[in-house]
């Protein structure tokens, strides 16, 4: 069975803040797109399974078309909690362990990896668009990749030879909002300062445990009269300073290394600053067409009609 | 004029969460000791001014005594913001920079030290248990000694020949306060085992960005089904053994040395355990024969009759 054989489909990225669902042709060529503000944090238990058949379906004229969902939906909070595929995982392997919820519905499942320091990190959701980048250059399917999906919980991938391998998830966006409005370092402003991001950044790299280097943010307020927005552009940086300083050793990345960013445009102009100063190349990916090229390989993969 | 010739005074340790106020004799003997819940975060603007005049003095039979008052009372949500000294201090300079408020009142200042990366850091009511606890051994106003506070922000002092040299806050407390209820991380649980706590320390002084550490609580909760007491131990562990590890080489402190700890008795146990698995020799504190001490020798040193 070619791809020309399979019909269209409906392809969904549901996360826990936002979901955005495509009617896709066989050969993922997006025919049409919807956004929603139902990510499944925001979802009653059960609503997701009636938003998808009750709106979704029925705004992409998909009613009867297979579905291929990724992300938080395949939690406990969305429709059906997906069990962990192990790494190292191909599309070939994720495919075969689509979870099937009716015969017209399948999620894919998340994965979970062993770290060298001898704990677990899980993803759900990066995986497709990981295995989405991977199938848009066959060149990409030798050797070790690096990607860098930055957002609440940053999500570092080493890819393996085609295969995902291992990652580290980083919750520098978590700790940011969490700090940025309800710690003492709130400062009641928005990031507004490119200096302060960058002086932040040089900070971010220093020595000393991050709770100590955190708190300059209040003492530089209190001593020094330090702008507001200035003071929330520091903590951003001092943040993303301590991830990408400290986080390309661990997935064995050396200065002088390419590096794949993937995510909201603004955020990954901001790492791609951070990760520069320490010496890497930069390339950025897209992530909506990742995403599409991740859920079209596991549909075929799953063989799903 | 001898102490002798002084009155009795009060003396109040006041800070954002909680107030301790005494009836002291002239050579600082406790006569008597109150309690209340009126740290200065819980009170409207202007209450702890009629807190002091219409409770505090009268409850400790101490209308006409001098007072002296130490901590968060003495910044703009207290009674009056006593403008930070600058390090390094000790108790005849701090006595000299006394905030008078009135005839009979005075706060001491906050200290302000610039820390050897180029940040400034503050301190607030800490400043004064450290100046006590030099006052209560002559044999400690020589040499370089290092005290930790622990708490909501844990104060590390360096004292350099009877002076408070230079000081790093580490906000652990709050952090483990924010992550432990806002956060992805939240347990539901307290912490409640020492295997756990353990575990996390050794985890605390590892490598990594320490968002990327943390995020470790959560995939163990969800690949391992972590139990949630043990979770929240190794979420504490971890935040103390990045503080303990890292926060030492910043004073100057090697394994071997001797390190004071003075605080919450529970707490210090905590940083005990964290401390002498670091190599360090452990010395506690009392931090309340401290802050007596200190309130006495500041009354004298800024010759308040």
């Amino acid at each position: 069975m070619t791809p020309d054989a399979f019909s269209d489909f409906l392809a969904a990225d549901w996360g826990s803040s936002n979901l955005r669902a495509w009617r896709l042709s066989a050969d993922g060529a997006v025919l049409d797109l919807r956004r929603w503000p139902w990510g499944v944090a925001r979802l009653q238990p059960g609503e997701a399974a009636r938003k998808l058949a009750d709106e979704i379906r029925p705004a992409l004229r998909a009613q009867n078309l297979p579905a291929i969902l990724c992300g938080m939906v395949g939690s406990a909070l969305g429709i059906a909690a997906a069990p962990y595929a192990d790494c190292p995982a191909d599309g070939d392997a994720l495919g075969r362990r689509l979870l099937k919820i009716d015969d017209r519905t399948w999620i894919v499942p998340g994965l979970r990896c062993l770290r060298p320091d001898g704990y677990p990190d899980v993803i759900r959701g990066e995986e497709t668009k990981v295995l989405g980048w991977l199938a848009l250059d066959p060149a990409r399917r030798y050797g070790d990749h690096v990607l860098c999906l930055p957002g609440t919980h940053a999500k570092w991938v080493l890819v393996r030879d085609g295969r995902i391998a291992r990652f580290n998830t980083c919750m520098t966006g978590e700790l940011f909002a969490l700090l940025s409005q309800h710690s003492v370092l709130r400062s009641g402003a928005a990031p507004s300062d490119g200096a302060g991001f960058t002086e932040g950044l040089a900070y971010g790299a220093a020595d000393g445990p991050l709770a100590a280097r955190l708190f300059t943010v209040r003492a530089r307020q209190v001593a020094q009269n330090l702008d507001p927005g200035r003071a929330a552009s520091f903590l951003s940086g001092l943040l993303v300073g301590d991830e990408t300083a400290r986080l390309p050793p661990l997935l064995g990345l050396k200065p002088g290394a390419t590096l794949s960013l993937m995510g909201d445009p603004d955020l990954c102009a901001l790492y791609r600053t951070a990760l520069e100063r320490q010496g890497f190349t930069i390339d950025t990916a897209d992530a909506e067409a990742a995403v599409v090229a991740g859920l079209t390989q596991l549909r075929h993969a799953g063989a799903i009609p």
